[in-house]
């Protein structure tokens, strides 16, 4: 999508073919930095600092950091440690496994020396099919979009709420949960997006307000707080968020908070869907409960960085020192509070038969 | 309460008999520093810019305001006058009103010369009167806890979630939903409180967890979005919450984000009890959908004050200039996701029956 009218993506092949490039995603909104990924250990520190972050850009990140490792070690060993390395970055992003397992897959029965760049190839080709994943989310969240405009006054925006940054700096490209916004926005539907900041790391008013402003969509950032209360007073049309990862009866893993706005929207009647990728479907996982929650530094809850008057960037502490902190990084949203899952294939209720009927292989699969 | 051993109250008479003396809580918990209030405009903006905040200690603050008006101005006129200067301050707040009436109320019916010792009379027993009442709300509220303590493995600690500040530091002494808490501390049970930090002011960070530190009680800090996901995994006992207004009806409006946590125990099964004094209860108020809210500053969400390494007080900004933001300050929870309400009369079931079953005197004014 675009920043300042130039199309950007979050990751893409560095110029030497042997490294990566990404746009350094702590750093915003306050500086547009990119930062080149030359060995694995640069790989794994932006995932685990979250120089990237969303679980398809994580599976991209991870794949390249796979084939730059493989460029220094193509043995089979060389692979296998360079796998576990990566995989324990972040241990709730499904999409990081599956996309270290993609790079095997390719390069693993191939002889060593064709190994690097049968993987560069693989990384590239995730990365691609990630566009393409997220153009399909949003073709089809484009129609829920369209048909409540279409019930609308003349003009009158569409409201969406959403949390955390499910956008494309979350991906590749165009994101998930902003995918049908952006579709919609160069539709020329009027939309407008309540964006949730998403304590403690501001995802929301760090990144979503940051990509939504630069693509020139109209938004307006609040607090989390907000968000029950302005669709108690109906100001919210539908909710579109992430999902890190979703269980095979539709629960629905992603970032904390994302339960309570649920909540909020099953009991004010506000849709909410959750837009995805088929890779964030973890079809061993009976349910939500299973999922394991990342507990992050409390430091992230204690600290607020952001720019000071004269433009330096800092860190301030909210509370007085010793203050002891906890920090789950995600909750679980029950299918039950979830009114459908947006994928590349299409809409299905959130539980088993909704899933099996956009992916009908895994049926064949398991029978 | 205390702060480092030393026992506070949030208001206190000046010793020249002609002001009020507030800790300025703007300042915490960075600095411990206290403001003399010798005008009515002092006590104006003490109330606008949260110097003093919290209904009950709103309350108490423009009793003071008053009769520091009244002593410079004790005509009809310069009574009206600084009656509607301190009202319009903080709309939501029913028991800014309340307290002015009690004062106007008190002093109204004397000669002129008479009003101003008896406006500072009346400011004093408004504040010792909510001392009384905060810990009568303790007391029953230490029922609450007794009884899970008593359900629990020895020694376990009785969790209890709460949000924004409805602490010592929002009243007087005590506090309302802190006052059980101090009250089970006091009396040896343990006990341990999820502090929601309460974007975007920061209530629970700055202020809940600074007290509950300096009298003692263990508490752990977590974002506003962590309150469902722990109820969720049993990590949350019991939650009590303040409320700036009641209706008549059970309907609380309390700070924004309230709503989406009763959301939370009410799907969990976790009791969700509100603590508020009488003088919170709006009669008048047939339900909360009624109630008017406050929307605030945009700066609030878009600017986050802290202590930077150095020990200066700063501002940074979350997210990149021109940011769009909405910040209403309160939200409505409906009675049906209120398990009850703890006043200095008793618990009450939230409904028009529960109340007056505590405060009978209003059937009697009703028929």
């Amino acid at each position: 999508m675009k920043i300042d009218g130039k199309s950007y993506r979050t990751i893409w092949p560095g110029a030497d073919g042997a490294s990566a490039v990404i746009i350094d995603q702590t750093r915003l909104p306050h500086r547009l930095e990119t930062v080149t990924l030359r060995t694995v250990e640069d790989a794994a520190h932006a995932i685990l600092s979250m120089q990237v972050r969303g679980a398809p850009l994580i599976g991209a990140a991870a794949a390249y950091g796979l084939a730059i490792a493989i460029q220094r070690d193509a043995s089979d060993r060389g692979i296998d440690e360079a796998t576990a390395f990566l995989a324990k970055q972040r241990p709730t992003a499904v999409n990081l496994r599956w996309a270290l397992d993609e790079v095997r897959g390719a390069v693993m029965p191939l002889p060593t020396e064709e190994r690097a760049g049968a993987a560069f190839a693989k990384a590239q080709a995730i990365a691609e099919d990630d566009v393409e994943t997220c153009r399909s989310i949003g073709v089809h969240g484009l129609g829920l979009i369209r048909s409540i405009a279409a019930a609308k006054a003349d003009g009158a925006p569409v409201n969406i709420l959403t949390h955390c940054n499910a956008g494309w700096l979350a991906c590749v490209d165009w994101g998930t949960a902003t995918s049908p916004i952006y579709h919609a926005h160069d539709a020329g539907i009027p939309v407008h997006v309540w964006v949730g900041e998403t304590r403690p790391r501001n995802q929301g008013a760090a990144l979503t307000a940051f990509e939504l402003n630069g693509h020139g969509v109209p938004h307006t950032l609040i607090a989390d707080n907000a968000g029950g209360h302005l669709m108690q007073r109906g100001q919210v049309d539908l909710c579109i968020v992430g999902a890190d990862r979703v269980a095979a009866n539709g629960d629905v893993a992603n970032k904390i908070g994302t339960y309570l706005k649920a909540l909020a929207a099953h009991d004010t009647g506000v849709p909410f869907y959750v837009a995805l990728p088929y890779s964030t479907i973890d079809w061993q996982l009976a349910s939500g409960g299973d999922i394991p929650i990342e507990e992050r530094n409390a430091d992230e809850v204690l600290l607020m960085q952001g720019q000071l008057d004269d433009g330096a960037i800092a860190r301030v502490a909210l509370t007085a020192p010793g203050t002891p902190a906890a920090n789950p990084a995600f909750d679980v949203t029950p299918a039950r509070l979830v009114t459908g899952l947006i994928t590349e294939r299409g809409i299905a209720p959130a539980n088993r038969n909704g899933l099996l009927s956009l992916y009908p292989e895994r049926l064949e699969a398991a029978s």
